[in-house]
């Protein structure tokens, strides 16, 4: 296989999109990305996108955006794994890159959630779970990951607000970052007295919904002259069981830890060589359970890490630097891309006050489900 | 790239399975096709589907179904392009295996479109079209065929009536296909007489829907021992505008016409070389359009072969062996999976009464939308 090179990427601000449509949201991102990338055409496109059907009443993504964006003739398809939508249509693009069917591909990850009255987002992502076993008994998405932070608290012994750090560094990160969905700095008294959601999460462990696309151009390693040269290094994928009662062990994130696993002995590296990680912290307890699986701590103990600021940009495993899905925000579908685009943008250097110092290797971790669906990518620079 | 042979094949009756549920249902075809490939688990999971997210309220498919039938860990994921999604599924995991990044796959066409009362189907099918510009007006996904189909007898002076052969073909071929939805041989007269859809679409002119999976194990061709050899001779993808009044021309599947070019010159065949065909006639003006894109006939002369007997099993161009959308039934995602399921039967020359003498290349093509994305395979048999 060919190794393959990010070219170019482009995002939207994450937000409630009122004035724009499903089709202006994937465009913007997708045109930067090929600007920056400096290419008007690419051969294929790969969309990931969980909602549209649902929410927009609009199937068919691939062709829906290649149409708008003028790619006519041009292969297009949609990936769907649920919130793991966007690392799932960056993988796929990646093997017809890398197989040479492809030289050159464009992936869009997009979501857009609100501005249809009457569908109901909480059902809408309620698709992500088991809808016969878990969903038709009455729990909602939130619902499901309430009782496996519950359960993880009473295992290991965890308060609720030890948790905050997660949330606090966060929202502290996405102050710099102008595509997030949240620009206000938290304290612990203000995680701690956040509106309940499903308890024990609350509104400041839950990371917010949005309208928002994320994009980049993909072409061989060998065609792509930038500097510096952003290679994938490693493509992961790994699945669990879609129903959480149905795992041996609940605390643990199986899938993310295979894919994981296989992604470093891909891309030859441990947890430890990871400059700048960005995880799927669409609730804080799933923070701590992806720190786990990936290495970074042991069982019961990815809290601990908050706690002794290893995550902070000044860190030992720098996490949601750019705001993570807690504060950029999480427009399902578009998620995993938004992580890729970050990856990028730290090793590049453009990150400025959220820049971790010389980052030359980054690890994106998006999952669909409650653990079900996990993609790892880890991404390195070269000069 | 590695060259890809299809070693294992399975399919489910198409009906109104109320008795089984979605998984249940895919669980048959991939059983299927792991017991006919000899094997009992695969690398990955490709899984094409178009409604389960609406009708079935269950997103994240490849999971979904990689738990239940017990490929825990594998890589999972849906590919979905609306009634193309089956054939989408296949490419993707064509390009995994001819890559070398997964050395054996289960691709899984499957949609269940009964046993959810108050979900509208006709609603849910026309989130193939554009929501936007054609939906929103309130034209159905057939009321767009049909306009297509009106355009095409006014602009080469065909009579309804001459469509007929399509009809009467795939309802022949299906009596002998127990997988079909439909076993009644139908003639001129009832075809005339059926009952009116959407002028001038009636209902022997259109494709029943119905719940349904089937399902291929492909892996590298070296590696498949199995006699005769189905091998996978190209895979082309290609697109057009999502609504069809955005096309110059409304009666030209322009994307069906560059993935069947794409495809033939993959393959190094001509038209005239392709001894089977299973095309895409969701409605019978669509066989006529798709015979004309793929350089079986003159524009505006597909109808001619139906007339002139060219389309049955000693014709020049056989299509609708098995029934063909029209009379096996149009499961929408997993339509593309069936046509690949029946082209590999003919080349295995396992169909019997309805087998084509000495099939040796065969070409199954897909298509999501209004000819908006299309897929298009051919298969070779190898002694």
């Amino acid at each position: 296989m060919r190794e393959v090179a990010i070219l170019g990427i482009g995002q939207t601000k994450i937000d409630e999109h009122w004035e724009k449509s499903l089709r202006e949201i994937g465009g913007e991102a997708a045109f930067a990305a090929l600007q920056d990338a400096g290419l008007e055409k690419v051969d294929a496109l790969y969309v990931g996108n969980m909602l549209a059907p649902i929410i927009s009443g609009q199937n068919q993504l691939g062709t829906f955006l290649s149409d708008w964006i003028g790619l006519w003739k041009q292969e297009a398809v949609k990936i769907e794994a649920a919130c793991g939508s966007g690392a799932a249509a960056f993988r796929s693009a990646l093997m017809a890159v890398a197989s040479g069917e492809t030289d050159s591909a464009l992936v869009v990850g997009i979501e857009k959630m609100t501005d249809k009255a009457g569908r109901d987002v909480t059902a809408s992502l309620a698709t992500a779970a088991d809808a016969d076993y878990e969903v038709e008994q009455g729990i909602s998405f939130v619902g499901i990951n309430a009782l496996v932070m519950r359960r993880y608290m009473h295992e290991y012994g965890w308060k609720h607000e030890d948790f905050a750090p997660f949330s606090i560094n966060a929202h502290a990160n996405a102050v710099h970052n102008p595509y997030a969905r949240l620009h206000e700095k938290i304290n612990a008294e203000k995680f701690e007295k956040s509106s309940m959601v499903s308890t024990p999460i609350n509104l400041l462990d839950a990371s917010p919904t949005g309208d928002g696309a994320a994009a980049a151009v993909i072409v061989p390693a060998e065609k792509a002259r930038r500097k510096p040269k952003v290679i994938v290094s490693a493509s992961a994928a790994a699945t669990d069981t879609i129903a959480v009662h149905s795992r041996k062990d609940p605390l643990f994130l199986k899938a993310a830890y295979e894919s994981a696993k296989r992604a470093y002995q891909m891309a030859g590296v441990t947890a430890q060589e990871i400059d700048v990680f960005e995880l799927h912290d669409a609730f804080s307890i799933m923070a701590a359970l992806s720190l786990e699986a990936c290495g970074f701590a042991e069982r019961g103990k990815g809290v601990r890490l908050g706690l002794e600021n290893e995550i902070s940009l000044q860190g030992r495993v720098p996490i949601c630097t750019r705001g993570g899905l807690k504060a950029r925000g999480h427009p399902v579908g578009a998620t995993g891309m938004y992580q890729i685009v970050e990856i990028v943008q730290q090793l590049r250097g453009e990150c400025e006050k959220t820049q971790v110092a010389g980052a030359r290797i980054g690890m994106a971790q998006n999952i669909g489900g409650s653990g079900a669906t996990v993609f790892t990518h880890i991404l390195k620079s070269e000069q």
